[in-house]
């Protein structure tokens, strides 16, 4: 029974916090209509909890999130032991269309906490060019560590683009990539901090392209760019 | 009796759901002042529901939206058979200043109930140079499959703008015209549908706006825009 | 004493209708801080009504509204006949300091009912370049009846500002002009007219901006500005 | 008693005023989750108040205002005289990371009350190119007298930032200094100053920007700026 318990609470709090955090992607106008996701890992299972597909921002409510398994499928209970189930219920609801790529990333990459998904408008403006963002502001060093890398062109409805994400951000400090002509994907150790860097992700990409649009920003150099990551990752906040 | 009741309660849930549209307008600034407006059809008839002219989206109330013909003439009853006529009432206000491009369109596309017009920004920019928006995004695939074509530059006060609209749309798969000098219409099967239109028409208009500023966004093969327009036609959303 | 009631009266409209109207600029972000102000004629005298100096947008009350005379000095209270006064009291506060800006305009033209002064962005951008915007929507013919002029550069202090305005405007169509180097200043028949022009003011300096980012807008002929305006002046709204 | 009395009254109300000042950062869409802080000097005293680290403006509190010397360190108290001691506490959270900014300007610049830093967009973005914003607005010439400087790339973690703004800052009229690859910092003769100079050089930053985008904004002869610096700084306001 305290397992049993134990699991409920845990699929209620972490449908919360989704639920609860796509609240700041209109608040940073990240997203219009239904076109943006966030995931986040149910912590010690197989489980993750995804937003449903094609329902309003104003109008999600907890009991709306999704529980998959790590490959996007719906699941309504699980075994608890001892013969004993637990069912935590889904909503007669599909999962975003978007499902199989957060669940790509979780299979793959076990760090990963939290996964959002948006057709932010800056960020989704260099992916249609393909073009990194190059790092030119000490917030970028901080938050990213570095320019922020695109991801191959995929088509949704198979692994393709999960697979676009995990290769490119394996290889990078940032926790944002660009999926080419679609838009950003971005991680986290929960998904508050995926919110984050969603949020960060948009705020420099529209400040490096105004910066472009009237001459060349000025580099930074790799080695402050270095101190600025490692400083930040480590200190800020409380 | 129940024909009356039947078409009353009819007329006062599509007044409810056309006054109500108007707040997305609101809500994703595709509109200012009083210029924009929302239609639908009302099912099984040959009447149409659409805002008054000049009244500000904050005063608007469902009882102030106008029923018209599918000429854009106002309505205020009909009769139900057998002698009887049933009165739904109309404002003594004049309905949209463009009531009959509404109009023309319902009479010549009959799989459409629902029609918004706004002057929205980026999407009126591209109407003024007459330059149709380039699918280079997966959600332009999703939603539009294929570019955004520009519709002729035609005067108010009679058929013109109507006529320019139909056949602009009657060889897209896009729900969306961009009336050269003028701004975006879109069309949808019902209202809701078509304010969705509008509002994922100004996103793109931006987004792909924003990445030609500094340079060329890739193109996206003909054969990737067509799965995408089929699945997400078929499949998206409950 | 129903002279002294009638003035009383229509000053206390004429406050609250000033006051309220500020909230139109912050809707339509057409003002930071206390950088914009609305004035209006008060119907029948040589007096007008006018934001104080320097308060924030969210802490306006009409009792704060400065009543003057056309040369913009305070005024509280008048004779109404027969030795008797009356006195409707200004608060211990100075008028907006574009008040002789407002005053000029109102002595030099008497059809005027209200003044709006503001910084909005893109109407300000094209005031720093000293450059008229093209009429290239049917929106500008509309409201416009052609290009927005540009007025002198003129320094605050004397009436300048003010024969800048006037003398830009009386040759002209439009209830705009964008001051060079400063903003725009826009006229109405009343304050709502005034606040309406501004509004659509900014909203045309920017989509007509966006457009020319990418190319040319297309011109349209003068003979059908001249229909769009004739139209919209006579036969919009209710 | 009194003068311990006197100080807890003085810092309770700095906090008050420290706090809530925050929420002009947001309205004006200065800042980006937790990216942007305002302090104040405590009057009369070698004290400053600024906000925790990494805390959401939503959620701010005045008792989590800090209360720190002018080097950054937090204090909690303070000897009043006659072995007696005041303790006006400090929550268990670290200040901002920008703290030492801050307190170096207060430490040089004993005219400066009030200090802000934001990544606000349009001002990073000048920022990003090491360029100063020419003064093109009469606003320009009203509250900065002059271009916005800019000041040097220096890296948290030591003086080198606060050093920047002082050095650049004592050089000029204007009360805001575009930090390389950074952001601006602005400063006040208090806090709500401070604030303003920061809304109005975001504001600055991206009128100009928008009229470099199309040609080149006219230039404002020196006297003429000199004559709105001079009555501005005088006459404006109550």
């Amino acid at each position: 029974m305290s397992a049993g318990a134990g699991i409920l609470e845990t699929i209620a709090r972490v449908r919360q916090e989704v639920c609860s955090l796509h609240a700041e992607l209109t608040r940073y106008e990240l997203v219009v209509w239904t076109a943006g996701n966030v995931s986040a890992r149910v912590p010690g299972t197989d489980l993750m909890v995804i937003k449903p597909s094609g329902v309003a921002y104003q109008d999600l409510t907890p009991e709306q999130m999704i529980v998959t398994d790590l490959h996007g499928t719906p699941v309504r209970g699980t075994n608890v032991g001892a013969g004993g189930t637990v069912d935590w219920g889904n909503p007669p609801l599909s999962p975003s269309s978007d499902t199989a790529a957060h669940a790509y990333v979780y299979r793959h990459m076990p760090e990963v906490g939290g996964v959002v998904h948006t057709h932010s408008t800056y960020a989704t403006a260099w992916a249609a060019r393909g073009e990194a963002i190059p790092c030119v502001l000490t917030m970028m060093g901080d938050e990213f560590g570095g320019s922020i890398p695109v991801g191959p062109f995929a088509l949704i409805g198979d692994d393709s683009i999960g697979h676009g994400i995990v290769e490119t951000l394996k290889n990078s400090n940032s926790p944002a990539v660009l999926m080419q002509n679609h838009g950003p994907f971005t991680i986290g150790k929960d998904a508050k901090s995926a919110v984050k860097a969603a949020v960060m992700c948009e705020e420099v990409a529209r400040t490096v392209h105004i910066a472009r649009q009237l001459g060349d920003p000025l580099p930074i150099d790799q080695g402050h760019i270095d101190s600025l990551y490692a400083r930040y990752q480590n200190v800020y906040g409380q």
